[in-house]
């Protein structure tokens, strides 16, 4: 299940969502393969639509039996009384195209195949599933699974799956719709969502994803006017371009998407050939997708339960800042560690603000945190006061009370909710959360009363700093465009060095002044047009890293040396390569006084062309410090990349530097990713290693290009 | 309260700590400024123990009664019938030092006091308590306090406190000490223990810490033989010579120490001057000190409780591995991501191993994670046949389950935990976790069955983890000794870079072959000696950085250069520092080919002298990719710290370069840490850069060094 190939990317896939507000609100459900057992796969979801009140027609569908759990069974699809908008079926796998047949003629709009055997058990199995989507799409029906524990929408009471996990209690209707790849771990988060008190609006467990993929379920999500928070799981990306469009949807109605995409630790498959691939062929490659689209993605069960249950409350400061009121200075200090933690600025509160504060209460620590000390407890009227301060005087857009075990005291809390619920009438577009220690039922009572409840107060930090990342991406304005260029006509096989050069350069990618000969007296007068020093280097479509046998020579200062230079290079080349085809030597300015980088594009099996850009040596090949974004973009976007990895500061003039021409190499990374999309799928790859990035207003230049393609 | 410095440090302080046995378990306790009212200050600690039954005597003092609470009042301490061995004062501030000296005089042992008003209130506060402390110790009694919550032995029911966290429930007797500065933090701590269903030894709180410490509590809990694992929150550290012996105690003891340091997002305090002290005057010092003594230092109070909770089973592997049973190849994954982030390793199981799962199960995915699949609901003998395998096949030490719902299920439950304990019954040693949503009744069942439960296995994985830290902790052999050297005579004032040198060449620290000269001539014969080419820098005690004022020239290849070089730096030093005295020109041989590093030392204000090691460039100033330790300490400490960082691969042959001779930095770093001992406190810090590697073989040396003195 977490390969990133697709098996069924041969299918066609039809672009029309419509149909999916009926499988997610049907009005009438066949069960293909109905059980009058409750407690087996085909009686299950009667059972529990029955026990729960399904809000629709129920027409089971069995040829031994008249009745199932007291509603009158049809023999056959083709026998049903009307066209149900979805069918549960739960037939062994070798009925289960037949039953696909029948639905798909009658015009059923979606099928949820819970049967097994199908594409998990081999290319067999892979063959039958692309069968099934064959016969479903010959009609226009879509289909979910197989091999699913189906869905669940709780405003219905429509159950159709098989999952145990309601055994310990149904969801409860709310507005989160969670889609998950997998069944077992989908289950185990409504399980996990019930017991936090978070009510669903959907629970989809998309299997082998033959048809519908989790990129459709999360359109199904968004379209529907009843969810307004998702969350996903995820373990491998089928259908991007499916998915990228629904994340863009998802953003653009307002919708955070919080998502678990589990296996980071799996090994990247791409090919070591060229280091761009070799880097960015692994899970930051998602990394880069979602956070580009405004996802938050998460690590662990509970930080997507935490988030998923804080954004419910629809509050999504575009610039999030933190004020706490704490009755500890420890519990403050633990949150302000917190926030650093995850970039949550936490400022100052106004001087002013801080002596009227403390005219009010000479012991209190008016900062921010601020700390109201155990006196709130002899004068509650403070936490109102002093609340309503970090919100006015300080300007904070999110607010986080710390009440420990005094805010669950029988004693305490009644007060404390009094003043509590005046600041929040007061201010409704404010994000509140408390951590507090308190019994389940005050819990809720402080939940309804606006309040998102965290046992742990870095937790609530936590969720407190993705608010506001969803708030960015929703308030982003489009950027600059990505640059635009005409088509590339590439070669046939893969460019030799001045090649790849002079196809970059025709797209405005800047490389040092250089020339390729064949003759020691070419290379003199090349190198005596650039001006000394200059570097040579051997030029072959065969040797790909010329650096390491001693292909590269620097710091040639006159024509003895290119004379030298060319000869060592040829008998280096043979020696190390006697079979490559050496096209000549490259006689390029050398370029000095700047700062290295690398760029570099690579094509993701699951995304297409991707851009990195780190900085040269250590920093890429040690230190892994790079930053990757899909392709294209403008400038806007490259340079943002380029001052966000570690080693920027060195761009910037750091250690005496002056500072690099960072404009440049944004121009030269836009463009690139514009290369990349305009050369068409048999790019693999291109190594800009290095460019060196000249004082600014000097510009950047490629030093070395290597083009790879399919 | 988060100061690091101590204002009490003057008062001497008794290194006996038999006390404190009887501060945990007094036979009677004096409650002084006692109150009938149970719901107040003075009244709350006689109202707890009554209710749950204290095993001592209590005897209440107020001047005003004959009775409180039922019991019978003396009007004084010299009235009390015998003496008590601990007393809780809670009188105002201006009558504690009467209580106290009476206390001392008739030989309390230790008392507690709730009473505020001394060194948080300003400077004549802090005087008031210094003089508490020294009333207390002229009769060798100890103070816990001022401004303390107090202190609950749960087993004795002591309850030296007037928490009102108990009214949420009563802390349950086991086997936990809780360590805590913060008076409301300790609380929300044993509130949230007892939420967890951790059962305390002690809980302390240690509010100012006039004389009784974080550390001091630390070897009290280390010294009860019912304290098995120890938390400690702290805000600042005091006494640290305190902490680290009763931290070096419990590692022998077995005893895990979990703590939490908060103020991590604090601005170091330590002065700019040199780059060693602004790196190393962080809270990375804190980190590198306790990881040294085996403590597992947590972020949050999560952290905190799940591995408290662990540490409760007494298993410690030194070897940990960490082998998985799952129904959900997607927790599979899940848990393989979280095993990786913290560094917790999942070996494959043996391929013959693997080979009869599968006969066993032909879906099953028997690598590790090994995913049983829904299939065990059918045949629940296989979780004890699966998990077998992975104990005696796979070796591992630590086992964890996921099974979500299904463990929590009424159907599935019984015979799982049937299951389950067999397997438990046949490894008495090995660690067993269980990620299941459950009931809190039935979670009770599982953990008293001999499994740690755990919602999110996520969590279970970092607890896992820590336990194999406090088991390569506890295995630890002692190390090499460090380095011993004679006493180091230190100049008056802070030694020129030549000087620097000599003192360090004394100790066995390399430098490259160099000269101080005055002259021309002599730095043209300095040259010819050492051979070409030289490096010269300007000789001053009043330029640190020479190279910003460009006070180093490199690559000085001849007598013509050496003479022109020398005229510069008299030039460039006279035009940037006219008033700076020069003491000559250096001229050294310039050694090349080698990595170059930055090792110095820094006077931590808690600590002492701290060790930092990184390499040069950007790693250290950009990337603060260094590694720190405590001062003295042997050559396989050293190797271990180069060994760490990030940038290590350049030492060991990263990029096609010879590796370096790490031996020869080890031996320097060692000597470094022993000569910075032997310097004695007027050593401010020591910077070594750059330091350069040469190849395996040829040595380091320090080419350049500046050492500060207070």
């Amino acid at each position: 299940m977490t390969s990133e190939s697709n098996p069924a990317a041969t299918v066609s896939r039809p672009q029309d969502h419509s149909g999916l507000a009926r499988l997610l609100n049907p009005r009438s459900v066949a069960v293909i393969g109905a059980s009058d057992d409750p407690l087996r796969i085909g009686g299950r979801p009667i059972a529990y639509m029955l026990g729960q009140g399904f809000d629709g027609k129920i027409f089971p569908v069995n040829p031994n039996r008249t009745t199932v759990q007291g509603l009158p069974t049809y023999p056959s699809v083709e026998a049903l009384p009307e066209t149900p908008d979805v069918a549960i079926v739960i037939v062994p796998a070798n009925l289960a195209l037949g039953a696909i047949e029948s639905l798909a003629a009658r015009g059923t709009a979606a099928a949820i195949l819970f049967s097994a055997g199908f594409a998990e058990t081999g290319p067999q199995g892979a063959q039958a599933e692309r069968r099934l989507v064959e016969a479903a799409h010959a009609h226009g029906m879509r289909l979910i699974g197989p091999n699913s524990l189906g869905l669940i929408n709780p405003r219905t009471h429509f159950y159709g799956t098989f999952s145990s996990a309601v055994e310990q209690g149904y969801p409860t209707a709310g507005h989160v719709a969670i889609i998950s790849q997998s069944g077992a771990y989908g289950a185990h988060l409504m399980t996990m969502a019930t017991a936090a008190g978070i009510g669903l609006s959907a629970l989809v467990m998309t299997g082998n994803e033959a048809d519908l993929t989790v990129g459709d379920m999360l359109q199904m999500a968004v379209d529907d006017p009843d969810t307004h928070v998702i969350v996903v799981y995820s373990e491998g990306i089928r259908h991007a371009e499916t998915l990228v469009c629904a994340l863009e949807c998802a953003r653009k109605a307002r919708k955070p998407v919080i998502m678990m995409k589990v296996g980071r630790s799996a090994v990247g498959s791409a090919a070591a050939q060229s280091h761009t691939a070799s880097i960015a062929g692994d899970d930051r490659v998602i990394d880069a997708v979602l956070a580009e689209l405004g996802v938050v993605r998460v690590d662990t069960t509970e930080q997507l339960m935490d988030i998923a249950r804080l954004a419910t409350r629809g509050v999504f400061p575009a610039n999030n800042t933190l004020g706490v009121l704490t009755l500890s200075g420890g519990a403050g200090v633990i949150i302000a560690d917190a926030a650093q933690a995850v970039g949550l600025p936490m400022p100052e509160m106004p001087q002013a603000s801080q002596k009227r504060l403390l005219d009010l209460l000479p012991f209190a620590s008016p900062r921010n945190p601020v700390d109201v000390t155990a006196q709130y407890l002899n004068e509650m009227s403070l936490v109102s006061q002093f609340t309503d301060a970090l919100i006015d005087e300080g300007g904070y857009t999110s607010i986080l009370g710390f009440f420990t075990y005094s805010g669950g005291a029988p004693s305490v809390a009644p007060r404390l909710r009094e003043q509590l619920r005046l600041v929040r009438a007061r201010h409704p577009d404010c994000l509140f959360a408390l951590s507090l220690l308190a019994a389940p039922e005050l819990v809720r009572e402080y939940e309804n009363d606006g309040f998102a409840i965290f046992e742990d107060p870095a937790r609530a930090v936590v969720a407190i700093e993705a608010m506001g990342r969803f708030g960015r991406a929703f308030a982003r304005e489009p950027g600059l465009p990505a640059p635009t260029l005409p088509a590339v006509s590439l070669p046939g096989s893969n460019p030799n060095e001045a090649q790849a050069k002079a196809l970059l350069a025709a797209s405005g990618i800047g490389c040092a002044p250089e020339s390729v000969v064949t003759s020691v007296d070419d290379a003199i007068s090349a190198a005596e047009r650039f001006g000394y020093p200059v570097v040579m280097k051997i030029v072959s479509p065969d040797i790909l890293h010329k650096s390491e046998i001693g292909g590269v020579l620097l710091d040639i200062g006159d024509a003895r040396a290119v004379r030298e230079g060319f000869d060592t290079l040829m008998h280096r080349a043979r020696d190390a390569a006697p079979l490559a085809r050496i096209e000549g030597v490259l006689v390029a300015r050398q370029l000095s006084g700047g700062v290295e980088c690398i760029l570099g594009i690579h094509r993701d099996p699951v995304f297409g062309p991707v851009a990195m850009f780190g900085l040269g040596g250590v920093f890429v090949e040690i230190l892994q410090d790079v930053v990757l974004h899909r392709c294209p973009f403008g400038e806007d976007v490259a340079l943002r990349m380029i001052q966000s990895i570690r080693g920027a500061p060195l761009l910037q003039g750091a250690r005496g530097r002056p500072p690099a021409d960072i404009a440049a190499l944004a121009r030269m990374l836009a463009q690139l990713s514009a290369f990349a999309v305009a050369a068409g799928p048999r790019l693999q790859s291109i190594d800009l290693n290095p460019v060196v990035a000249l004082p600014v207003g000097q510009g950047a230049f490629a030093l070395d290009a290597v083009i790879t393609l399919d």
